[in-house]
């Protein structure tokens, strides 16, 4: 029996009627380079995005077409965020921090025919240039420095009158954007997000206990646009109508912090290294910044440890851990507390709010050991799979691996994870993160946070290193905050009040910085080439 | 190009697994016919409503067919609204405030097959049994007596080991409830809800800015389960792992406050004559109840005057307005506050508030005049027309009726509105109950709310009424408080102050009450039956 409810689909189209006619003067304030503030409302930007669109459509861009962009986070982006699906063609974010030859190769696989570039770009542009087939490069000036020769400008392409501009009608199926996954193995993969997956995506982490997301918020988004639709944000404020805030490429934490204050941002989302420069600075000049009273800071992309969370509470600032990834647009889970954690100590809140927390609606997670889906006990620990609409099920163009898909047709995450009775996942590592110490397994990112927490430390980061009789041990590589000191002794009393002591590492190197990767994640492949000939130091 | 996204149903029962598996642990509670309180889990609720599903199976229930409810708001009508979707089968709620024929008119024409129905209501399912065909009619003992002779009993019908139980596979699309319209004209009609529209609905009605329902809440549903899904609530409620708390047949103002108090409520939904009742019961004795601080209520199915609105705040008690149908599955719009609106002096802020609202994402809405779609001015004034995915475009089993339906797909809603520029719809009138007076047009609305605003006055009803010269007049049909005195020279000059002297009513009648309609609307066609002979005072 068939419902007698409308067929409309779900369509990016809706959400930006919808900022238009309801949100119209809410606002989108972006950094210029020279750091100056643009400003700009849902009503203006409803009109450029179908400007663009339109001007796509007359340049012979034809539904399911791919426009790359190659720009920092800013409405110009949002411009392309809106526009180039409104053409019916597919966004395609290229990650800038990426070789130019990577950059290259991503172009090329994906047979992007148009790019937009923010002037300041053009530079590293010119550099894969050579290298790809665009039939046309539009420039954005962000800088209102003169477009170069031999571009497009893209005010000059939008130009045009838009208001009876129609968007081609298609299947909610249809793809709306790309974004490559910057695997550590292989060549990058393309994963295509549909409408449909886009508008649930924005529905999901809009909710309550997820982002929480509202007309009142404004939301500051650190995390790139060129990644991953910056966790979705872009289309999740627009439909609610929640003020925009984008840094472009300002992310020092002065720079951030200005913006925070100057706009009363509410929300802000971004990687813990971001993070863990604002507390440095609140630190540093706490009384510098008049910022909003219970600003949720959103962290994702690795693991923020409890000492952090303790830390921003300090300055009523509330971090909410989240996970994601490329492959779940990106939100796969969130973490929140339920109303029988109103009691426990706040210690203990830190530590539930430290994990990578529960899945969003929609989003289904189990762990596979050898024999099977384990339990949700808090300590079967297994590989991550997940399951839902806005999770991949394949990469563009690429037959179906099974090292990345289940029979059964679930996405292997790489991760290694438990769940817990109340549904908090946990991830323990990345399976190439696990130390295999003696023949048990040591996670790296445990004693990461645990060293973290410590007063002295900046960052830490664990890798495996080789020993003669016990196969792999743990080396703690530390960067100290700026003027503090702390022994080798110490870090590792701080250590015995959580590890057992084979857990704990022989093996310290201080360092200046840990390697990252382009999206801010520490670079471990980078981190084990450097230490790549030590031998670890524990007793045989 | 399609995307890679995994093609992932949107389904209720992905809403049942994931309350077991993540909220297991939080509450239902629902009152029994003694007044006691029953209390269960979702996990309880997962295992039963499994069960229920497995046993209907098994009583040759096919995807498809229907199953009726005849039960009040409670756990085990919860178990309905999960395990017959469970069963692949379309829960089909029977309004028990109508007439024996008329249930049993909607029985035959929905082709239900088996019936569950509280054993406190077999008296009113006897009356009806003798016109229907029913397979199988399953009582659910709720008061803990005996089961009657000759029907099956509900708790032995469900009793088995259904953890094996495996949901059929079907189409997002499948129908999955049904709900008949009480239609002032012609007979009743069915409108039938999806999986795909229940979950999108769901996901609407959570976001902050509409019930902004979280794992913190303890939700109220005074709307009944048997009329439109209770607002959708049950489900909603269930995907955020809110606690749900019903009161049967038990409405009164002291014994929904009791619940209140005792469950610690946070968000209660009823039609505004619910909160009328609770308002006069705190104002006799506002300190008998200790409430949660901050509870939200949910008004809709008629207006809430912002005299009321004004009135629950001086309890800390926050009236959310909204506007929904049957054939909205039901929420179309909410009321809520834009960060423009927050200087504003708190009388505006009502005023605002007691608008219908905004649409929620994915709802559209136009005013359509004689020549097209109107602007969105706040003064135009047409028929109201709404489309979205949980939006019906059509009724079960009727030819489409272009009285209820555009012929470019959007439903007419039979609502006369205006909506204003910061996209806030407000309902002047059903098309019957606009007053054409000499020529021009009068809301009964506006002035049924102006009254109402007076301190004295408990209800008021505005229709039209014959006039010689005038055609028609406005009569006030007024209830006022216990205890309270108000002359009609009083109540006019109250009205002076909001209307031309044209609309204001010379016709006023002192009544007991004001006649509902089975869900607690006002019921007009009564009144203008009451008032059919009376001519109107108003001199020519």
């Amino acid at each position: 029996m068939q419902s007698t409810m409308m067929h409309m689909p779900l369509m990016i189209n809706q959400i930006l009627e919808r900022a238009n006619q309801i949100f119209g003067n809410r606002e989108i304030v972006s950094r210029r380079p020279d750091k100056s503030l643009h400003r700009t409302t849902y009503g203006a930007l409803y009109r450029r995005s179908r400007q663009l669109a339109a001007a796509l459509v007359e340049a012979g861009i034809r539904p399911g077409d791919r426009v790359a962009t190659l720009m920092w986070n800013h409405a110009f982006h949002l411009e392309a965020y809106f526009g180039i699906p409104a053409a019916g063609a597919v966004l395609h974010t290229l990650n800038l921090r990426l070789a130019p030859d990577d950059i290259a190769y991503i172009i090329n696989d994906a047979q992007d025919r148009i790019l937009l570039v923010d002037d300041i770009l053009v530079p590293l542009m010119e550099k894969f240039k050579p290298m790809v087939k665009l039939e046309r490069i539009i420039v954005v000036p962000t800088s209102g420095a003169r477009v170069p020769e031999g571009y497009d400008n893209y005010e000059q392409f939008i130009e045009r009158d838009a208001s009876a501009y129609r968007y081609p009608e298609f299947d909610e199926n249809a793809a709306c954007g790309m974004c490559y996954t910057s695997g550590t193995t292989g060549r990058p993969k393309g994963v295509v997000y549909s409408h449909r997956s886009t508008v649930l995506h924005a529905l999901g982490v809009a909710l309550p206990d997820c982002l929480d997301l509202s007309v009142t918020d404004a939301v500051l988004a650190v995390t790139p646009m060129f990644h991953a639709n910056s966790w979705g944000v872009p289309y999740a404020a627009a439909m609610v109508g929640a003020n925009q805030v984008y840094p472009a490429q300002h992310m020092g934490a002065a720079d951030l912090l200005d913006l925070m204050e100057s706009e009363q941002v509410t929300l802000a989302m971004g990687v813990p290294t971001i993070w863990l420069t604002i507390q440095q600075a609140l630190e540093a000049e706490s009384m510098r910044w008049k910022l909003k009273k219970g600003i949720r800071m959103m962290v994702g992309g690795s693991a923020a440890p409890p000492a952090m969370i303790a830390a921003f509470e300090k300055h009523d600032l509330s971090i909410k851990h989240g996970w994601g990834m490329t492959e779940l647009s990106p939100v796969g889970t969130l973490s929140w507390l339920k109303p029988e954690h109103a009691t426990l100590p706040a210690e203990e809140q830190y530590g539930i709010r430290a994990l990578q927390g529960i899945p969003l609606p929609l989003v289904e997670l189990r762990i596979m050991g050898d024999d099977g889906p384990m339990s949700w006990d808090g300590k079967s620990v297994g590989e991550l799979q997940a399951r839902g609409p806005w999770v991949t099920g394949g990469y563009y163009n690429s037959p179906t691996d099974p090292d990345k898909f289940t029979p059964d047709g679930w996405l292997r995450t790489g991760d290694v994870a438990s769940i817990n009775p109340a549904g908090y996942m946990r991830i323990s590592d990345r399976t190439k993160d696990l130390i295999k110490s003696g023949g048990e397994w040591i996670s790296s990112v445990d004693i990461e946070n645990a060293i973290m927490g410590h007063p002295a430390v900046a960052e830490a980061a664990v890798i495996a290193v080789k020993h003669p009789k016990w196969d792999e041990r743990p080396l703690a590589a530390v960067v100290l905050k700026p003027g503090s000191e702390a022994s080798i002794e110490e870090l590792r009393k701080h250590l015995e009040a959580h590890f057992a002591k084979w857990q704990i590492p022989d093996d310290w190197a201080f360092i200046d910085a840990i390697p990252r990767t382009s999206t801010g994640k520490f670079l471990k492949t980078r981190l084990r080439d450097d230490f790549k000939s030590w031998v670890s130091r524990t007793p045989g």
